[in-house]
């Protein structure tokens, strides 16, 4: 199996922006997370989709190299998200969610799977994350993801898995959500005392921030001039920064930032077109490439 | 005089947050300005006040070294502005402007003013910042403010300006109001086209970009767990800027760079405390720290 292993959703998207639309697409967290990080290291992921779903994206997928032992095909619809995006980029409207198969998904973890180098918990009902994370050997380290519906409504179920987890991945509108605090600096430092020894911020065309206990890194997006799509930014963005964490097996503070940093590479080449369809033609040389562009758009010498 | 000439306002402020309110305090573009920039270079201001302006903000200007020849006392009231704050602190609303004598504001430039070395035409009307310029041997380095009151009613007028100057700083939705696009790196390629050879826009807590023809240069705002009032950022981030610059003499792309962080590095200390009491009581070392500081916080090391 994989070093990394993801548990999330496998999605059809239909999705409108003012640069396309494309209907029944391929989405889902756990697809662009895993296909994101089969740039760096070999990745499993768990997941369902329903009958309807096309063979050519399980031959995608499996042309990544990723490994499909745990994605179930289960009687039913596969999950359906419906969104659009208006000129300001930064914001999906839903505008209708099946959740199909995905209602009842209860993650099996085969045996081959339960002791993932990294674990990423993609945003699932707090519940089925913590029930996941009792089924595995305790990974080197656990990420999560979550949302607003979980962050007020299941607010102590969330806590819990927090607990255990030592990366929270979530976008600044949900931090302040579950910090209850406009200031990111005192969100920050509320979920680091409750277990999470990093917390990850994303803040879409604003970049992302990283608080350690001791440290702050930040780094804005990539400045394009062709955002098509913005769907599955976030999840891209994990995959590549777990991808690389995994490939490296350092997780020196170093380490770290360039995590975050290819992190951003790899959501800034998704959202150049809709789908995973930047991903299903870009080469690890081009991530490089865009690495050290990153270096040149953030880098500057000291003072005397 | 000083290499650096500021043209602009001097304003009595009352300005509430979630975090305290403050009536008739010190404000204004110039003051904001001048003062970030004497951390770095002298600096002289032109600016004008009523006969109500209180002496002792005179008196602090000038202990700052800021050159006040140029500081018209008029009959009538200093130009008041009223503003809120609620906790979404990227966003001022304006709840009160009375222009006083800032409304027949025409700058007189003194004699020995006229050969600036950096000049900063702050947020004034289009006509009067040609003015400045038609009155001044031209400077090595011409910035500009503006805002969307000029933008949208002031176009023509403006756009004579911007191709006269070479640094145009403003924040994010007047770069999109300018560029008439909502992708900044589309808005860059256009305002570049049409004569500044440096965009800087402003993002508040999100940060600065730095357009020039080759090349992007990004930082994010610095993680702070206490801003109090963002009042004068942006100003305070142009004067930093600048008088860094000034300072220098040096224009090199990296010089550049390092300008930008100071700039970020005083607007990060103005909005600690309302109206320029954290300026008040900073001094360089303070400065210095905090830009190796934005070094911790953005520097990442290269890959293989």
């Amino acid at each position: 199996m994989g070093k990394l292993l993801v548990v999330g959703s496998v999605a059809l998207d239909t999705v409108k922006t003012p640069f396309g639309e494309g209907t029944d697409i391929l989405g889902g967290s756990a697809t662009y997370f895993s296909t994101a990080a089969s740039f760096f290291t070999s990745v499993a992921l768990i997941a369902v989709v329903g009958e309807d779903f096309p063979q050519q994206h399980i031959t995608f997928l499996k042309s990544r190299g990723i490994d499909l032992a745990g994605l179930e095909r289960r009687p039913g619809a596969t999950f359906r998200w419906k969104g659009e995006y208006t000129h300001q980029l930064n914001e999906a409207h839903t505008l209708d969610t099946q959740l199909n198969v995905f209602e009842t998904f209860r993650p099996q973890i085969p045996d081959a799977y339960r002791e993932p180098d990294i674990l990423f918990l993609g945003n699932i009902h707090p519940e089925l994350q913590l029930d996941v994370l009792q089924k595995v050997t305790r990974p080197s380290l656990v990420a999560c993801d979550t949302m607003n519906f979980w962050i007020n409504g299941q607010r102590e179920a969330l806590w819990k898995v927090l607990e255990k987890v030592d990366v929270l991945i979530i976008n600044d509108g949900e931090a302040r959500a579950l910090g209850q605090d406009s200031n990111l600096v005192k969100v920050a430092k509320l979920v680091l005392s409750r277990g999470p020894k990093h917390l990850i911020i994303k803040r879409g065309e604003y970049g992302v921030l990283m608080f350690n206990e001791n440290q702050v890194f930040g780094a804005p997006a990539f400045p394009l001039n062709g955002v098509r799509d913005p769907t599955g930014a976030g999840d891209t963005f994990a995959g590549g920064f777990l991808g690389y964490l995994a490939a490296t097996s350092n997780r020196s503070p170093e380490v770290m930032k360039q995590a975050i940093i290819f992190g951003s590479v790899m959501a800034s080449f998704t959202v150049e077109s809709f789908s995973l369809d930047r991903l299903r033609i870009l080469d690890y040389k081009e991530v490089k490439d865009r690495f050290r562009e990153f270096r040149r758009l953030t880098q500057f010498e000291d003072i005397q």
